[in-house]
């Protein structure tokens, strides 16, 4: 017999997976190598931008990610603004994206001098819906001479800009023919997806460079720090010239040879990269674990379910997520009070961008589904310690 | 009687003063807290953005520098950025600055969408030359309903952004009177200044906003990290939304009131910053003596002096700099190789601005003292731990 979806049955549920107490809806978990790997630094003096921890960890996150190359940078942000511009992407440009995302997504754009350009996310994936965004692109865009055009605003559409939302990846193929239809470079945000995988490849390796970000509150941390993915050689090679001041290799001189960014990750946070990236076997082994007791924990509960990787993929589970159903919406809020007062972290999905002021005017397809799913999103503790 | 300025007499001159063995031109000096305060991030789980070091270092920031505001950031280039935007510089703006500086201050101005415009430097401050730059604004701009325009490319010029060199205060009085004059924003690029005075006042509280920066090769370092310094509470109010993604506070509201930047400064980073900040006045009074030995060990050297703080100031001597006579500039490539060969790390000036491909179009007044000091200066081994 199945009970109802009340504030009480949530908290109830959550409390025979999690231990008592008051709890973070994501906290990094530290039972490595980091203090070995930071006290090196400190004792070695190489904190900052030289020294081995950067290329080692650009060297391991390209092990882990099966990418070519890796390069690391300050956040998550950076990595998805340089990714753009190494795409092509110019002022006055759009850039497609999901509605329902980080508000990162669309400022990296803004960066780039470019106009984000919102479509429908799919309820299977949490991520970009491939077989609406093809109808709109039918019906809204124009491809003349090799490039897509905005029928309405007369602006190119340069790129296609999926993220993989909690950690599980977004329709990747589908999404890949819809951008060589129209002729779009395919950029991933990542950012959410360290070890997620799409029929068997590590997300970031579709797109033509890719983002991940290791904040906090990530899979992995670094402290803050991001990085770069791409398979090209001379990509990432202008990725790491332009991350670090575009100076020219000279024993001495100071030569600069384009307008770049000091977006370089330091080597004690990259130290802690290190030593988190060897601990994320566990780590996803944990989550997957949580997930399963999450699910069962709430298989009795009508109304809503725990969010389940999507078919032929393998999700990081990042960010736990109870899904309410449609008739149960407007629980949400009482749900979010309730469990915080009661001192156990839950957060709603991200305001979708449309909604929010500075992205208020931007270009939008119709967006359905981003707006139901964000009324029933409810993001519910998730650390790998948990288990 | 006094020898001659061959690079084999630099190299002795240097060694009387600087220990056996190789020396790096600046290494960082962990010699307090750093440890404690890293474990203790590390041992607590909040090495991100969350984290009480992060308000500590702003509080002992904004004590050590007597500013009321400090807002710590991700490294000293985004700290320019932001001061450059609150400042109110747009798109198509010009922003008047030393030609001879790292390029960062001129990939600031660029990140706005504005140009940089290179004025010449004072030899005495090695920073901007207020008496060139007056009478260069007033031949070459022109006060139209309280702005300032150049004459020639009719482009607002909206602010005026001194650098204070290795460490050297410019002359900010002379500098703000010509802003003041011409209704320029000041601005103060005190990525090298921390430590320095000028009468008496902390650099980087003359102008509106100002930028420290705790890059590794810097007098306090977090690995990487800098801060905007401001007296205005407005826009320190402003500078801390902006540079953590303009999120209006709620209980789990995702809402983003403005195009804003992830610019914060994680609390790993700033966990060390506050153990170097404690260590501030040893590095200074290292740096000081360091100098006091240079200058009495190169006293005898015709053709170069030691650089001396300018009158009424008194500066870090983060970087020391031995400053050839024009008559021997011509010395300069010959001491940089035989130094750097010997083990002891040297270094020119950067290439200045105008002559960087990327900033060879962009407007410019006649620059012979930053020419001259380009061609004369040559940077030695500064490292605190040297004394």
């Amino acid at each position: 017999m199945s009970s109802s979806l009340t504030p009480e049955a949530v908290i109830a549920a959550l409390r025979t997976v999690v231990p008592p107490g008051p709890l973070a809806l994501h906290e990094p978990h530290f039972s490595g190598n980091e203090w070995a790997y930071v006290k090196e630094c400190l004792d070695t003096g190489w904190v900052s931008s030289v020294g081995k921890f950067v290329d080692r960890f650009e060297h391991d996150l390209a092990e882990t990610t099966g990418a070519r190359h890796a390069v690391a940078v300050v956040n998550g942000t950076a990595a998805l603004h340089i990714c753009l511009k190494l795409a092509g992407v110019e002022p006055g440009d759009e850039v497609l994206m999901p509605a329902l995302t980080f508000v990162a997504t669309a400022n990296a754009v803004s960066y780039c001098g470019a106009v984000p350009h919102f479509v429908d996310v799919d309820e299977a994936t949490l991520g970009m819906a491939a077989p609406a965004l093809r109808d709109y692109l039918e019906n809204n865009a124009d491809l003349r001479a090799g490039a897509c055009f905005n029928r309405t605003t007369g602006r190119r559409i340069r790129a296609l800009l999926p993220m993989h939302t909690f950690g599980h990846p977004s329709d990747l193929d589908a999404l890949a023919d819809v951008a060589a239809r129209f002729r779009l470079e395919l950029i991933e945000d990542a950012a959410e997806s360290l070890g997620s995988y799409y029929k068997g490849r590590h997300t970031g390796n579709v797109g033509r460079l890719s983002a991940l970000s290791f904040n906090g509150n990530k899979i992995i941390t670094t402290g803050g720090g991001g990085a770069i993915l791409t398979n090209d050689a001379d990509l990432a090679k202008l990725a790491k010239h332009i991350t670090t001041t575009a100076k020219l290799p000279h024993r001495w001189l100071f030569e600069h040879d384009m307008v770049a960014y000091n977006y370089r990750l330091p080597n004690i946070n990259a130290a802690l990269g290190c030593a988190q990236l060897e601990q994320l076997p566990g780590f996803l082994d944990s989550k997957r674990q949580l997930f399963q007791r999450y699910r069962a924990a709430f298989s009795d509960i009508a109304g809503a379910h725990i969010v389940e990787e999507p078919a032929a993929c393998r999700s990081n589970y990042w960010l736990q997520t109870l899904l309410l159903d449609e008739a149960s919406a407007d629980r949400r809020d009482d749900i979010l009070a309730a469990t915080n007062d009661a001192g156990l972290m839950t957060r709603p999905a991200w305001t979708p961008m449309h909604r929010l002021t500075p992205y208020a005017n931007c270009p939008r397809a119709e967006l359905p589904v981003a707006e139901s799913l964000e009324r029933r999103i409810v993001n519910i503790p998730s650390s790998a310690g948990l288990t």
